[in-house]
């Protein structure tokens, strides 16, 4: 087969009114010719077919997918070392790279990632927002843009439809508050961590984010918004209504948003294949049932990948079009529910974080920040979860403290069902990440001893 | 007069070929036009016309620059302050802003800019870099871009002109190590200072920075690349003769760069008029003379200004035209000297850090790093020049330290005509930053007491 992609149209919302039939017959023919490119220009694919005595010929439509090797951040960052500076997985010359980025995580190895021109239109198209600002109107990114692939559609995208674009990443949490009281942005968009932190640092200085005219929040880059009481403290705390989730992983693509009518996840099915599979069996998992979602490349000519283990946990939808505009594509329904190497497994029960979170910001009496410390041997481990106070509650009498303690105590049980710990805190005891990045709220010291 | 300016054409190079008569009929015209227009639409500027008395028609041509009102950041910050969020002087409504800057500095008050599509076009127009890397080619910018004019204009200019542009500010200083390692970057931009760091760190870690096939240095945001010593260390150390030095204003544009035959930097004569003035009467000063660089916007509608002091001391290059290409115009002898705000004065007389940086720089036993404290009384300060001795030199004996100290005390004596207490202090005692801005070296203790 010819070592090139068609060229394939630009879909955009048009993907809304195809049928279920035309989304497959459409996935079909476009991993088809995925398998086919990947195997003759990229090394590293064509070694894990050999390992699998697979030919691209085997793949013969979407229902072949299974068929494919995974492959893991890992493999690719195992493969970037040997294979520097991209690895033997991309597929096109340095000539043809238009956009570098890298994913979250400022030491260590990051992974890198190239877009061609080509990619970079799919990666534009995926991206929800350019429709949503208009001449005139502001659209604040509250965290870094600088090589992170969600802030960098996004900038490009209001910038391209008139909107403007203010990266206030650089800037200290009160001086990007003073930014907001004075632009009066339409949208905002941060972590759910770093949009709680604007809220707490705005109560501090006595300004009301609810009266600044945002009419919607942006949240990226953690699963804060699929959980019920973050979402609430979100939005009485900027007096928005409408919360757009951006979902994408640099290594991929932006993948998709949430849909105005619904709190689900669209996936964009013209550019990417979506499976839930069991985190450890690697068998597929039915609508509904919590899994790791994979993703499979289906434009991109640059470093396209194959059934991609996202490490990201969700449960597709269960109805078979969103009933709000019709789309008959994957869904995540409710948002990306946690990160599968952030699952707490404690004694013979998996914890996940996002669950205790949704327990402590159920409790007025508490503050947004929170963390959860794992101890002790790891046969009788510890789990102890420690809120603070808000600034208000400060001065709380022993009897009430014990109250509220219990009271914490008895929702973390029942939404987790495991006896935890509680320690209370005094407001600003728990350190606070200024810099707008993702927040990792789990201690676990057993790995220590 | 309307309240627009002409459409004026984008010269670009065709400025190096402007006679010194062609130049001055081109600034007058716009001058003229940029005055009927600011005092058109922009309060500000009306209101400091009236307290002098002028009157739009008082300006007939570039030579009636000395009668116009100068401005300043501090001016400009409380207008902004009184007349969110973009202060009277901007004359564009909202719908026409096309990009958003602050200027550099995390807290406290930025000044923020806007520019409209046909700013940023100028803009562009005066950023060198895009003839400089073709496609194929990196060029790794390794400070923050978000909000920052120059980075801004660099990412744009390289993406357009088919070169792959690698934001590495989000990355810490070993991962951007590596990513040159691997990337091959053609060229590297960054403030001299941070361009130092980075050979130290490659040094403690054993990677040889001037075997990675650097062919271009850019330097930016500080006068590092003026102090003859730190240009050698940064030529040795990356084995790279070509250093460009970046000048500009978030405030006015990025006014120039270095020319590839001379180390002065060239003003574009067709976007900004330029004078060195008195910092301290204000009058003109005649070519040779070190002042403060004033430059007036001849183009850009958004928001333009009017003798805008720079706070940079520089002096005029005094040849008529460029020895090397030509350029009749505006030059910067051999780049910015130093900042009017960091000049320290000492016992009646005039210190600039910039003379301190030679000649700690000057000695090969010693490091990158240094500190400027002056302290004591007002009438008897004292001035002391913490140095940092290389790794090699940690053990030198007690004689060999006090011969390297006359030695350093000598060469500051010599270039400041000023008797320094010299301190030595073991390599890595001083703070490093890690993050790739500005770096203040001057600790002034005397204003606390």
């Amino acid at each position: 087969m010819a070592a090139t992609l068609p060229d394939y149209p630009i879909l955009g919302r048009a993907i809304d009114g195809l049928s279920a039939n035309e989304i497959g017959s459409l996935q079909s023919r476009r991993l088809v010719a995925m398998v086919n490119y990947v195997h003759a220009l990229a090394p590293f694919w064509r070694r894990k077919f050999d390992e699998l005595g697979l030919e691209p010929g085997d793949i013969r439509d979407i229902g072949d997918l299974g068929k494919l090797p995974f492959c893991t951040k890992k493999e690719l960052q195992e493969d970037q070392a040997e294979n520097p500076p991209m690895g033997s997985y991309v597929c096109t010359p340095p000539a043809e790279w238009h956009r570098f980025l890298t994913t979250t995580g400022t030491t260590g190895v990051p992974l890198r990632r190239v877009y061609s021109k080509r990619d970079y239109a799919f990666a534009m198209q995926r991206f929800e927002a350019p429709d949503s600002v208009k001449p005139g109107e502001v659209y604040m990114l509250l965290g870094p843009v600088d090589g992170l692939i969600g802030p960098t559609t996004t900038f490009d995208g209001v910038s391209q439809n008139g909107g403007l674009i203010v990266p206030a990443g650089r800037l200290d949490t009160r001086a990007k508050i003073k930014l907001i009281e004075d632009m009066r942005p339409a949208v905002i968009s941060g972590t759910a961590s770093y949009l709680l932190r604007i809220l707490e640092v705005a109560d501090e200085i006595g300004v009301d984010m609810s009266r600044q005219g945002i009419r919607r929040l942006g949240s990226v880059g953690e699963p804060g918004v699929a959980v019920a009481e973050t979402r609430n403290r979100l939005r009485a705390g900027f007096g928005v209504d409408a919360i757009t989730d951006g979902y994408g992983m640099t290594e991929l693509f932006p993948l998709g948003g949430g849909c105005k009518g619904s709190g689900d996840i669209h996936i964009g099915c013209d550019v990417a294949a979506t499976e839930i599979i069991d985190p450890n069996s690697g068998e597929p998992l039915a609508a509904g049932e919590l899994g790791e979602a994979v993703f499979t490349n289906l434009v991109g000519d640059t470093q396209p990948l194959l059934r991609y283990r996202s490490g990201d946990l969700c449960r597709l939808a269960t109805e078979p079009a969103c009933p709000a505009c019709g789309y008959a594509g994957p869904r995540l329904a409710g948002s990306v529910q946690g990160r599968a190497d952030e699952t707490i497994f404690y004694r013979g029960v998996k914890v996940f974080p996002t669950a205790i979170e949704g327990a402590v910001r159920a409790l007025p009496e508490l503050n947004h920040e929170y963390q959860i410390l794992v101890d002790g041997d790891g046969v009788l481990p510890n789990l102890t979860v420690r809120a603070e106070t808000l600034e208000s509650a400060k001065t709380l009498g022993a009897e009430a403290a014990e109250a509220l303690k219990k009271r914490l105590a008895d929702g973390l049980k029942a939404a987790i069902r495991v006896n935890a710990a509680i320690e209370l805190l005094a407001p600003g005891t728990l350190p606070r990440d200024d810099a707008g990045g993702k927040v990792r709220r789990v201690v676990d010291k057993r790995n220590r001893q």
